[in-house]
């Protein structure tokens, strides 16, 4: 089944001790859907600006990503810069520039809105919500990124869109502050009374926790010698998370389970290069190789 | 097979958000033998003022565990007050008054020099050297804590006893400041080079990763909806490692895996209660079924 997907395709430039780029293709929706292409055919609503060439155009296409609902309008792209720290744990953002992104108004082309997958990307919850509306038939899964910006601006509208979501992918801080709960296993519970059955809980480093109403289930990050470039590590798991779940077709404790180790395999290739990179030249066999890796770092009998 | 361990018995006075306790049993070594014991006899060396009472001992004895080792001098224990915050992620230092301990000199009673399984706790590695040259017998393991005070302060003699080390057990901070290397990975090939073949990294709430010199290996934390008492996770589950390695009396993928499970395990129940109390109390059966649990938060089929 196909995977919509709503968000950011930007430029970013990026600094980490392993090197600097200026201009690179980036935003959130650009790493997520290059991981799920791995998986099941995907399509991007996103905004962009006259500096989208097509040289980025050919990178989408390299992975047979539908971008009819990518709009190009006048302007700039959305622009991002940032420098890592030398240990790769602290960032600072020296630049945003929302540019088109500003008046993106998220535009579903008609072939889009039989969409079974849904993938709202953290924008405005308004905007969120004005892509649910635009879905004609109801769809499997709908599933939600967000950040403090918005958790803290528009709480109501966060709500709202909430209500109708099943998956909730975010960060620690994140999942702490939508629910002023520290402890994550609470944090869940309020989660659920919030409309999720499944929480995502994005850890970095130290991999990802899955809270579903029925179960637990943890997956580390994959431990790498060389990380050159952590951007869009969180992005690149859900990408690889619901690329998998879509391709499944069903949602049940062992695909979900499945879902979090794929997600954790295409985050891992996600820093291995600089931007999306390595994102654009996978073999479906590295990735099944390292989906076992997964599987070694963390089996065990009793 | 029997476990000697030497390090701290102290009181604690510890103060969280589900209350607070003035004086209680404490220190890495008490924490350890009471892990340990669900396992395997453990012997401990260690040194306590007249403060330590009948009602301590009984503590040990509940346990079966053998104090012949531990000293008792005229002064006080050792003594250490920390506060936690309301998230229970940072730990303020209130006190440590070193007390009789400033005088330790490890003196085995000979009916433990033939132990076969040692764990060395967080001591000067000068007389973490001098309990390994009262041992009559090659010890089949030789485990040891340190911390970033010995890294800074006697790292010649720390190499000194590296080099004896089969097993490191240490935090990330720990391991990045003996090694000079901020990527676990890379930097437990530095250790490897220093002596030990097994470098066990202690994640706190993150769990807990193994670098091994030909495999990898992964555990989370527990999650825990509450958890009143941080202080002693990390030498529990130390605790819970080395008895289960003891017992199982050999080393191998399989058994360190499954050490690491039982690490976990008993680092979860420590927190669940204050001080050591929850380790007192367990029963072997609850061991085995949260054991089980970590099976299920972790498996997945490809």
């Amino acid at each position: 089944m196909s995977i919509l997907a709503v968000g950011s395709v930007a430029f970013d430039a990026i600094e980490t001790p392993f090197g600097k780029v200026d201009r690179t293709l980036g935003g959130a929706a650009a790493y997520f859907a290059l991981a799920a292409s791995y998986f099941t055919p995907v399509r991007v609503v996103a905004i962009v600006g006259e500096d989208f060439t097509e040289k980025e155009r050919a990178i989408f296409r390299g992975r047979k990503i539908d971008l009819t609902g990518v709009e190009q309008v006048p302007g700039k792209s959305f622009f991002w810069a940032g420098r890592y720290s030398q240990n790769m744990n602290e960032r600072t953002t020296l630049a945003t520039e929302l540019n088109v992104f500003a008046d993106f108004r998220p535009t579903l082309p008609a072939v889009y809105c039989d969409s079974d997958f849904i993938f709202l990307g953290n924008i405005d919850p308004t905007l969120q919500r004005s892509v649910l509306t635009q879905i004609r038939c109801k769809p499997k899964v709908i599933a939600l990124d967000t950040m403090n910006y918005w958790i803290s601006r528009t709480p109501a509208e966060l709500r709202e869109i909430l209500k109708l979501t099943q998956i909730l992918m975010v960060n620690d801080d994140e999942t702490r502050q939508l629910t002023g709960e520290h402890n994550l296993f609470r944090a869940a519970k309020h989660v659920f009374e919030m409309g999720p059955r499944t929480l995502v809980i994005k850890r970095g480093e130290h991999g990802a926790l899955m809270v579903h109403d029925k179960f637990l289930f943890s997956v580390p990050a994959f431990p790498l010698e060389e990380v050159h470039d952590p951007t869009g590590a969180g992005d690149s798991f859900a990408g690889g998370f619901m690329g998998y779940l879509a391709s499944a077709g069903r949602i049940n404790a062992e695909t979900l389970r499945r879902a979090m180790v794929y997600g954790s395999v295409l985050g891992s290739f996600a820093v291995e290069r600089f931007g999306v990179e390595r994102l654009t030249n996978l073999k479906r066999s590295e990735i099944t190789k390292r989906a076992h890796l997964f599987s070694k770092l963390t089996a065990f009998k009793l």
